[in-house]
């Protein structure tokens, strides 16, 4: 196939390959404490409340919300004081009215109790008398079932990549094997009579392969797990059995291309040649990287990347990345930014810094950092958080509207 | 010991880990294709010339630039065709005064050429004569022996944490194994009487372990290697020797503790007792996380951090992630930007989208986007590189001062 190129934009040579790619979907379950930054191949649905009891999220005393109604420091309530719940284990007591039960930050809230009085807001006169100096209300200080996440809610769907937090919220309702998607093999073949392993030593005239160690480690990073698949002489016939070998094992195919116009139209021949409906792009309107070509060869996605190691970066970064990201069907983002417009106001104290979880969005005018306000005490605040925002120590809070920096989960 | 909050700010905190912090500094050698975001231990020097011999970069003729000098349309330079410089072997002929070599990109330049003209400005009259219509300058379309890298220079410094281009340019120079710090072991130890492993059915009032999973994955992302040591009850005698068998295997020790006043006090209690100095923080100027712990036992971190999920990964990223990555010896930023300000023109060309590599820098005015101008051969233009900067494909250029968005290398 001669050099024929039909050079076509970004966007237009990444919707090609799209059209044509077929997802492996093979899936596998891996404990949760392996899946860090793998993909989920299904929906997970919780199979039961986080919290499965009422919790308390203070130090403080269990009671009837309404025997406090009206309290204050000039006209304290009584409670007699029955006792303490332990942790870890059901309260064997009972709130009635007028009584109050001791409890900790965590602990299951007694029967009969619908509120916590923080212990700064109570003085124990004796033994069983205890005095409360501020009403709460019914629910006020407690987590109550099912407020981190309710059985049967979608914890993550299909396609997220999981994260620290997201393992975490996992473990918490007691997934600890997920489905995920296997990585995409990922075959590279360098290519050139000049080219030598890194390890030989090159004759006059040679030089080392580079890029088949940089593009291993892109796939990998990519959540691919590539196979290195040696040299190719600029031989037609040579480069087609090694390519087909590489692609026989494999779910798409990088080829590092010779640079010289004959050789890239040798590489163009054999993709051509690997499967149907073969090339799909030869030429996109980028500088470097002008010379990339992408193919499918049935159902699988082939590159013929330049050889220059600046332009196989950025085109790995423009067509393999996205690729990659569709075998595994990624449906979260993973670009890195910091900067976005505030959604609300977020209120703080100064003298201390504020870290509020961050979801963004992206709207048609730009990036939105939209607080996620929640209880510290639900890691499923964090699980459907993109990122946190810093309240700096000298402001007592940030404004709607406002550009702000947002510290971005990996 | 009692809790004693003296709250001191973020800044001064981590001030005061390193300063009693002693860096493991265990080194151990690995394969580059295994040393993707591996930390060096040790400055890396070239020990050869990239390239070894001078290149072509383009497809051509390789001449003496003085026989073309005056050639135009009008009136060309009339050269003698000697034949074709083989790829991967040394050419055997020399190109005398009048004469051309044909050569292809990447080739070596025959002995007596000094420049290449691209193939675009001849035309071959017959098999021997060949016009040429554009002079050439010496060294032009030529990469002359160590452009990319020299023998002797500075490769990458310790504490460079390695990226794909990275494990390139190292392959290009024959440099097929590093000295990479051995990664952190980090000891995660959970608390609470309330609190059983995420595999097993809680009773009423117990809850499964999150932190630990959360941790863990922290851990791993930012170069380290977890391991979890369990969940102690709230038995002041058990976390102790918990922590202490934890401490012993580990170059730091994280203890998720519990919320209540009265298991924060043993927890600050128990990591005192481990080594010397102790505890050197008990109370942060951030919320939430507060009551998080900082102490260093016999050099080794020791981290307690609050038992909320949220607050864990909070007084993760401010305290655990520096300590990390001053134990790995990391000098190279982590945190993904993507609005910089450019610190020269970029010129362009509309209809095609240009990728310019970006080295990023911190000024006091903000961060600067300063241009890597390289040849896209060149492996190093990559690996001096922080990330790339788009012109976009309806633009001539970009404009010093404004403000770009970088894609920041991972």
């Amino acid at each position: 196939m001669p050099e024929l190129f039909q050079v076509v934009t970004t966007a237009e040579a990444n919707a090609r390959l799209a059209g044509h790619m077929s997802t492996p979907g093979r899936v596998e379950m891996v404990p949760i404490d392996a899946a860090l930054d793998r993909v989920l191949a299904e929906d997970l649905y919780s199979p039961c409340n986080l919290p499965a009891f009422p919790r308390s999220t203070m130090d403080g005393f269990a009671v009837r919300a309404a025997d406090t109604h009206g309290a204050s420091e000039g006209l304290p309530a009584y409670l007699t004081l029955c006792g303490e719940t332990p942790m870890g284990r059901p309260p064997d007591l009972t709130v009635g009215p007028g009584q109050a039960i001791r409890i900790h930050t965590g602990g299951m809230l007694p029967a009969g109790s619908d509120a916590v009085v923080m212990v700064e807001h109570t003085q124990a006169l004796d033994a069983t008398m205890l005095e409360v100096v501020r009403p709460v209300a019914a629910g006020e200080n407690v987590i109550p079932v099912g407020e981190d996440v309710r059985a049967g809610d979608l914890l993550f769907a299909r396609g997220h990549r999981l994260r620290p937090q997201d393992l975490g919220g996992l473990a918490g309702v007691g997934v600890i094997a997920v489905p995920v998607m296997a990585r995409p093999r990922v075959a590279i073949l360098a290519s050139g009579d000049e080219v030598v392993p890194a390890d030989a030593t090159p004759g006059p005239a040679q030089v080392r392969d580079i890029n088949s160690h940089t593009i291993a480690a892109l796939v990998r990073r990519h959540g691919g797990e590539p196979s290195m698949c040696g040299i190719a002489r600029d031989d037609a016939a040579e480069l087609e059995r090694m390519a087909r070998a590489a692609l026989e094992r494999a779910d798409a195919l990088i080829i590092s291309a010779g640079s010289s116009v004959s050789t890239r139209d040798m590489t163009a021949t054999v993709i051509a040649s690997l499967g149907a409906p073969g090339i799909l792009v030869h030429g996109v309107a980028i500088h470097p990287g002008k010379p990339t070509i992408l193919a499918v060869a049935d159902g699988r996605p082939v590159f013929g990347l330049p050889g220059n190691p600046v332009s196989t970066m950025i085109a790995f970064e423009l067509f393999v990345v996205p690729a990659l990201r569709r075998l595994l069907g990624v449906v979260s983002g993973d670009v890195f930014v910091v900067q976005a417009r505030l959604s609300r106001n977020i209120a703080s104290r100064p003298g201390r810094e504020d870290y509020v979880p961050i979801r963004l969005e992206q709207r048609e005018d730009g990036l939105w950092a939209d607080p996620v306000f929640g209880k510290s005490n639900l890691i499923y605040t964090m699980a459907h958080a993109d990122g946190l925002v810093q309240v700096p120590l000298d402001l007592a809070g940030l404004y709607a509207g406002e550009l702000v920096t947002v510290w971005r989960f990996v």
